[in-house]
């Protein structure tokens, strides 16, 4: 009988903003940030480890508030807590208190997050599976069992989210063959950080198609006559067939970003990623109606299910986005993908920062296995920055995401990496001036 | 010249949970809590005070949010700071590594909002006015400067909402004059906490009737017989021409709270208030169609404007309830009052708690005074406890708030209260094994 006897959880930053990865026209000097939970057992070779991805400031506070959600875990049989993954999932929710800070939304939705995804990655590991298989071994009423349905009956019932699964159940196992020679489709953001030159934004576009990526994506939005510029630039490298995607990373109202999009048009972008604001259903649907046949996608920032529920009913959106780090970790994800499913929207989940191409590609491939059973409009994001620092890094190869072997949920950093960038007291923090200024700066 | 020299927070908690008052059907045992921001000047005799309201744990997570929201301001000069309220906000907003714990809604918005109460209260005590008249003395383009109108062009421009403003400014001080002699209306919730008996609920209608209140608002959503038997005791103590209201603190899914609250048509009510999600729009839409003509009110826990900007395109509510404690403060306030004038929704502010009926008794007289100039369908909420800890309590006198008349925003609590219900240190928690189990509860 094994028990979780304690919840750590560590301030890890990356000092992302000297170099400009990861820039945007909103996000101009993050930190690429983690508050990592680890949940210790009894067994010295067995703990669960899960995570929020933050940009820097604030990552304490998400700190802070993983702690006091994971307080209910400790003193638990782990195999009560692996057995009932819905039923925990409901026992954490539940805190009244702590719901009115939300309710589901912010930094107690980015805490419970990190919760839970360490909660599945200890339930895969007992298991002896990576996370992808361990969903892909459920049965159809396992998996609406560990679903949260609150508040979405007016789009999707249970029973219709069984008959979706069942329906696809047969086939699961010709689908992992297939995903298994062939690897999940995915796509590169690396090339197009703003805080990019031209000269760099060329050489990265044409890497990236070298390694035989089919989808590039830029950032816009600061400046149109620039972002003209950078477009035009990665068109030509690209050529007509490869697809361009823009992503303006909510900078825009609803007028501008129409107009905005409209000029960039001759380009023939894929997508416009985030025109607006995360929270603006009938904004995203707006410009989806002016925009057409450009796509319109959003959900990096999508807080939790109810709001994918009202963009897949107001057909807001071309692209599903959900993230793995703000979204309540399987327990919501599902109920995102599955009315996904319902409203014909493909999930293409946002990846990038830090660990979190390490857990999308879990999600991906289950959607495909059990989930939309289709890989068509679907590709998932892939940036190649600070896998260095995971124990199970993600592997991409000719632009397709490899399925991962070992148990877990690829989440688990290296305690060396811990030791370097943990906040403040990290060697690399340690020594720095710079460590003080960012707790300040305004 | 005086200048800003610490931002000190406090955790403050009242044992509210003890005696049921503010129980629902979703927050059956909340402490009323507050994080308390105080503005320290080199002036002993100038500080600037506000607060977010929670209901206990976690109220330590955005106390801890607020002071790293303040520390921009540390160091500036108060003139500076009360002389350009618009840019003060936009500086503190525009910080992008905490935006990405939002953005804007949850602990950093709640954060933001005591940050920002407490400005706006420096303010009206350097111009030695009441935060009302503070405000009902700007000019409409000084007003829209302050507000926030990002994300908003589609509903609302800012030469639309400097017009609504013009044409009510000249009759401004006969609304004034009007409100000094009547007070502005309010309804009470203390009758109607689901956790009272029976018998306490008639008592407690009956005092309401009998204080001059016109409007009594009952918790519902726990138990179906237990409502029916419950808003028949109401209205039989109410009689036909008062207005009876229900709340069901989102505890149902949209299908749910249509057949609910179709079985409670009979008691007539004014308005069904948060039925289900806050961050469900379209599901309001969906039960405003349905329960018509009992109206939708929702807002207590609406996230922000863009939230409200919906809500109000998408035809989901009768009755806007915005919250003083949750929006951040003034700024954004003001943004969602122009919105509703002109979508032609009242705003009955949400309050009760501790210290919201201090704040929203401000801007409800604003509201008539400058924005909507009509008191038709509004009505502010007024629950009767925890008014002792503040130096400047709002007072009801016959159904109605009296105008406040001291400098300020109504915020500033007692040092005795301070003293006793800090959290865990204060008098009260200090003594008590209660404060170990609400940190560890789950």
């Amino acid at each position: 009988m094994t028990t979780i006897t304690a919840a750590e959880v560590v301030d890890v930053r990356f000092p992302t903003s000297l170099t400009a990865d990861g820039s945007d026209a909103m996000n101009k000097d993050g930190d690429y940030s983690a508050a990592y939970v680890i949940l210790r057992t009894d067994d010295p070779e067995l703990s669960g480890f899960g995570f929020t991805f933050t940009i820097g400031r604030g990552n304490d506070i998400c700190v802070l508030a993983a702690e006091q959600r994971a307080l209910p875990l400790i003193g638990l049989r782990v195999e009560d807590v692996v057995g009932d993954l819905g039923g925990i999932y409901r026992s954490l929710k539940s805190d009244s208190q702590l719901r009115w800070l939300g309710p589901e939304k912010g930094v107690e939705h980015l805490a419970m997050a990190a919760v839970m995804n360490a909660v599945w990655d200890l339930a895969a590991r007992v298991a002896g599976k990576p996370l992808w298989r361990l969903l892909a071994d459920m049965t159809p009423e396992e998996l609406v069992d560990v679903a949260d349905l609150q508040y979405l009956s007016d789009a999707l019932t249970r029973s219709e989210a069984i008959a979706m699964l069942t329906e696809l159940q047969p086939t699961r196992e010709a689908r992992i063959a297939e995903l298994e020679a062939t690897g999940y489709p995915c796509y590169t953001t690396s090339a197009g950080w703003l805080g990019y030159s031209d000269e760099k934004l060329r050489r990265l576009c044409q890497e990236a198609v070298d390694a035989g990526y089919r989808h590039v994506k830029l950032k816009v939005g600061a400046n149109l006559d620039d972002d003209i510029r950078r477009c035009r630039i990665a068109r030509e490298v690209l050529g007509d067939d490869a697809n361009l995607m823009i992503d303006a990373n909510q900078v825009w109202d609803v007028p501008e970003a129409i107009e905005w999009v409209k000029a960039l048009a001759e380009f023939k972008p894929l997508w416009i990623e985030e025109p607006t604001s995360p929270d603006d259903i009938l904004g995203h649907a707006a410009v989806r109606r002016a925009v057409a046949p450009i796509g319109v996608a959003t959900g990096e920032h999508g807080m939790n299910r109810v709001l994918f529920k009202q963009m897949f009913q107001a057909e807001a959106i071309d692209f599903c986005q959900l993230d793995s780090a703000r979204l309540a970790s399987i327990n919501e994800i599902l109920s995102v993908y599955l009315m996904a499913k319902k409203f014909g929207v493909p999930v293409c989940p946002h990846a990038g920062g830090v660990g979190l191409c390490e857990l999308v590609q879990h999600l991906s491939i289950f959607d495909y296995v059990a989930v939309s059973g289709s890989l068509e409009g679907r590709v998932t994001e892939y940036v190649d920055h600070l896998h260095e620092h995971f124990v199970d890094p993600c592997i991409v190869e000719n632009g397709a995401y490899r399925l991962p072997t070992l148990p877990g949920y690829s989440a688990e950093m290296h305690e060396a990496s811990l030791a370097e960038f943990a906040f403040p007291a990290g060697s690399y923090w340690a020594g720095r001036s710079a460590a003080a200024s960012l707790v300040s700066a305004g």
